[in-house]
């Protein structure tokens, strides 16, 4: 019997892919689920229930966290990367690393087909091909949701002939949870001029007390929080349990998929935002005006690239290259506030702080320079469209 | 007797320059203040005032607001620029377009020297020395307070023995009010690490009901409030007017100077902020993915140099011909909720919308393609990196 | 009978397209050939005997080099764009004009159906596919050659049983002759390390005298050769008639396809190499240099778009009107020397050369600035620097 | 007595400055002249003679270049960088590693002064005081030609005062030889119309048999020449002991100087431009798209910030760890052929090439992807700008 691997969420769709794998086509399923910090352990072990209740041959979980963080999350810190001034990349991010760490899955357990039950109108089917095709080429893909083009009835009546029950009712907000946020989306998100309710946050904004923090950064990486090095993985966890109560984060975004299209999605993601804001200060203080300015433009084409499921492009790693050279002096501790729906940077403490006082206050005279430098700097920065002006007078 | 034309404020620097170019200099003093939208009708009849009281020849007040508006905001709106993601650039902007202002004045009145009180520990001073060089080359440029390094007193002390009197204390925190943002400047942030204090910023945060306003964008411009149109100047008044008492756009920011240490300084700009991010969602809605990416690396570098006073560089007149003609279809209105503190984006009403439900929702199938499509884009958008992948197996 | 218009070449494959489409799908096939300056009158005259000999019901000569011209060749040239450093886009941006008269063409005369003779190998397929669903979505498109797979044989043969004749020979080199450059492509193009052959280039070097020659600019248009005024269609066309005699502009150019593989590419342009080093040459003397530089940037994307066929993306009207305005002072004669396999720009003659010794020569005194001034200019200039130095130092 | 370092080339500006400094201020001179590779072991020998025949303390030679090549031009070549699309840089960045390793001379002597001979109105000043200014801040800069802006006359006349002749005649052409290339300037580079003579050029073209050479590269460095392993340096010199001898790579540049105005020069740099599209060659077969995009944007940066004196900006060592990540697969080796006045890259060799036949020939089908795949990606890859069309149809 043929192995296929199905990328299993426990929802309508990949339970349909279930049944319709093994009885349909007649393959041995191993269903898997990678967990990039969205899971609870009791949610994991509630869709391990339910696939072998679907009759899967194994299940197999993949903890994907910590390598999650190091293959994208931490880049997209350096990067500062919110993608058209916005959005964290919560779910896209997340998904090109499921679709890595199921591949490598794939691979190790000598499948002949690889499945996800992407439909084909989204992002996410063009990340698991295309990913697929790129890693484990030799494995064939099946996608039964996008090649039946089944309803919802449908998929539930079919199931139901085959002894398994499943709900005809669909949640009002669909909800994806991960460690670098959660998307919402829900009627108000497929037009252009609504905003989601109250009530469709996953978290209700319950906080009310002003709080101040510190985040420590080592070298571009959020390492303690309050003082506390937890490691980067637990800041980012922590962060966002005291501070998503606060309604912090909460935003929608209209972006450009990879088919074309726009699409708008809510999200809210306290911790990325306040980690990049944080992250971000640092950065003013401690690199020069040319590293600030060539990491903005590298940084929005990676978080595109990587939106766009080509994170295994090798330009990719030349980026990051360069983002690691650039955190060399992003060491120091940032000191942020946080309020009901916002947070303000009080400021950072860092040794390599190039506004230290000892080399000169802006408006203050000092014995680096003189006026008569900046006269001289004047006349020459000037020269050129200086000459442009005469030569071109009227 | 030589004409010189003094650019005055009515502070203690220029008052002295006042005297000193006439007493010391021998020059016939013709003061000018240029309006970009800071100062009321009241404060420029006071600076006049003071003016003659200080013996100049003659005062001129040049409003330069719907220039200023013309030929520098209404491309920074295009842009949405925010230099390093925070500031507006309330006053790089500003002292380009008064600086450019006071050329013209010198030039028209036939001044053979332009005296400004810049100090030599800023940004100002490159500011208008170079765009006095570029325009007014054959205008010679006297600058007293850098030349001079006199400490407060000391001017204090010069003024008393010329018969006019200065009050010896100075204000806790500096002020710079313009049309697009106010900035202050004090002792927090001449550190890294403080914040200002509530009582520090010019407008007190009175109002707590949230509110819904409406602004109607017109080829990227800002035309009408509430459905009112009353013009882009008017907008940003306006909506100043109405959303600076929530306490929006409040922020520190910290940058490169021009002459290339690191500067802090508050601002509170609550009508650009709301604007640059009501302006730049419609735009999202509007324009294609390759649109949006390019206009915010010009956008970016645009900001830079005009930060540095570098507007006559006939470069920003390229990046202006692309950013208008990227406006094209910016048109629509766009609906936001102000609340302290805090604005939200609830969303945008255009005809241009490329989110239009007619032409496919995201992740709904439509009938323009397939899903057999996407398959097929995969894969050859993969197709690069697959190749790679295969001809660089270890 | 529904009307389908079908890009004709008269080669093989569209001949065998003519037949399928009337006699296998029933169509009134009206053929269009759009010439962008690639054939001559006696070559145009034996393809339309061709196409009614085929049994078209029309057949059309569109002619597109002007507009070719004005439309993308013009934007190539202010953009100096040789995609990665080599090659003048002689083929890509053809086709793209191509496929969009012929999408105007089909529209035009109601067509319902539009049939192009690609294979399913190459970057043209897209380019047509693309065009055609962005101009005239309503129109379906056919393309007989990719769907059916036939041999060279197979089609020759099909040809036969309807009474058509066609040579079983294959020439040794394909060739694509436009007004923007020859592409040539063998059996030494399939490979990476073999060049062509002498008699594989379609023009005989045979010209051996050293000749000067001069290229008046216009507003960064190049409308006289030798001083007189022809306009710049014929001075690429004169221009070419003179130097690709020379061998001049001979190359293999490796790139990235649309379909992501890398294709390899003689080609023979000597008009275009030296009308962008010449128009380059002359920018270098009259823009700034961020001018230049951004210029650079956009016109590298701007090449590899076009490239790709996307020349009706929005972006591509924005950096148009940047590229436009930036020509505002690029006008001036350049001075070239030809000579066997090579050419010198020799110099330039412009009343906008920022050269001009009136405002100091570089490596000479003059009396606008002094040696202090650019003490103090390199003091500035390197300050950011010499503090990240004093702050880092270890 | 205090000691002063003085960068000395034996010319009479320098020879000028021994004297000087030693009997007009009293100090101790060390003169340093540092070797990039443009100097004979004869020609340093005759510069020391003369160095202690004005009476110089000490003497010091410094072999920079293969540090030059690790420190510069290594990137030089990864980035294949020709400032605007022509100079290879030849003397700008050698003047960058000269002051680096004078700096670093002069706080090895514990010298409280460093002195260097460059005029008022040359970039080489801004590259020396900046970098001195940057690396030892505490030495005191001495520019005696810069301030006293004596003529040659003078400046000889002086000369003889002390007992030193120096003959008053002036070379026709300055020339300023150095392993990246030879500079060239007379008074025909001072116009923008004319070319250097014959005549002009240092290495007379001799050479006429065309012949064919290989040359290794290893991650992205250029190994070996015509198969012989001899390292990048070696691979340099002896290239051009081959190549210049055919008048390759003879050009002119015009170009953005430090301080703002338009300059002109010369060069022969035979080895340099082959190694450079040699290079560039390889990366077209070896790397990504996108690779080679952004390679080509930092690149072009990286080359203008060290023409401008910059290496010192730790955004060059970010960017040097981008170019270096790019470099891991641009291993191979390429075919050049030389001709009198020019090359031709024939083509190249590597287990890395993108165009390996094994996985798909432009132009040929394959089994990796069919026809179908390519409609369905026509149609995604065109989807935007389709809607676009549709939304805005007039």
């Amino acid at each position: 019997m043929k192995k296929v691997v199905l990328a299993f969420s426990g929802g309508l769709d990949t339970s349909f892919c279930c049944i319709y794998l093994s009885r349909d086509l007649g393959l041995e399923v191993h269903s898997v689920i990678v967990n990039t910090g969205g899971f609870s352990s009791q949610e994991l072990a509630q869709i391990e229930k339910r696939a072998y209740s679907l009759g899967v041959k194994s299940h197999a979980v993949v903890d994907e966290t910590q390598n999650y963080y190091d293959s994208s999350i931490k880049y997209l810190i350096f990067g500062n990367v919110l993608k058209n001034a916005t959005y964290p990349l919560s779910v896209s991010a997340e998904r090109v690393s499921q679709a890595t760490a199921i591949a490598n899955y794939a691979k190790q357990i000598g499948a002949e087909y690889v499945a996800h039950g992407s439909t084909g109108a989204g992002n996410d089917q063009v990340r698991f091909d295309m990913i697929f095709n790129i890693l484990i080429p030799e494995v064939a893909i099946i996608t039964p949701i996008r090649d039946l083009k089944l309803s919802r009835e449908e998929e539930i009546e079919y199931l139901h002939k085959h002894g398994v029950e499943f709900s005809a009712e669909k949640a009002k907000y669909s909800i994806n949870k991960g460690i670098w946020g959660t998307s919402v989306g829900g009627k108000e998100t497929l037009t252009s001029h609504e905003t989601l309710p109250e009530e469709a946050w996953p978290t209700p904004a319950t906080s009310n007390e002003p709080r101040r923090i510190t985040i420590d950064f080592e070298k571009g990486e959020p390492v303690a929080l309050d003082g506390e090095r937890i490691g980067a993985v637990r800041v980012i966890q922590e962060l966002q349990a005291i501070a998503q109560p606060y309604g912090i984060g909460r935003d929608i975004h209209v972006g450009d998929t990879i088919i074309g299209i726009k699409g708008r999605v809510g999200f809210e993601a306290a911790a990325p935002l306040i980690i990049i804001k944080a992250h971000h200060t640092l950065e003013k203080h401690t690199l020069t005006k040319w590293q600030l300015s060539w990491k903005d433009q590298l940084a929005a084409f990676y978080g595109s690239w990587m939106h766009e499921g080509q994170l295994h492009d090798p330009v990719m790693r030349d980026i990051e290259a360069f983002l690691q050279s650039a955190q060399e002096t992003v060491t120091g501790k940032v000191i942020v506030e946080l309020h009901p729906y916002r947070f303000v940077v009080i400021g950072i403490e860092s040794a390599h702080d190039l506004m230290s006082s000892k080399f000169g206050s802006y408006g203050e005279m000092n014995n680096t320079w003189t006026g008569d430098d900046v006269k001289g700097f004047s006349k020459i920065f000037g020269n050129q469209v200086s000459i442009w002006h005469k030569v071109n007078a009227k």
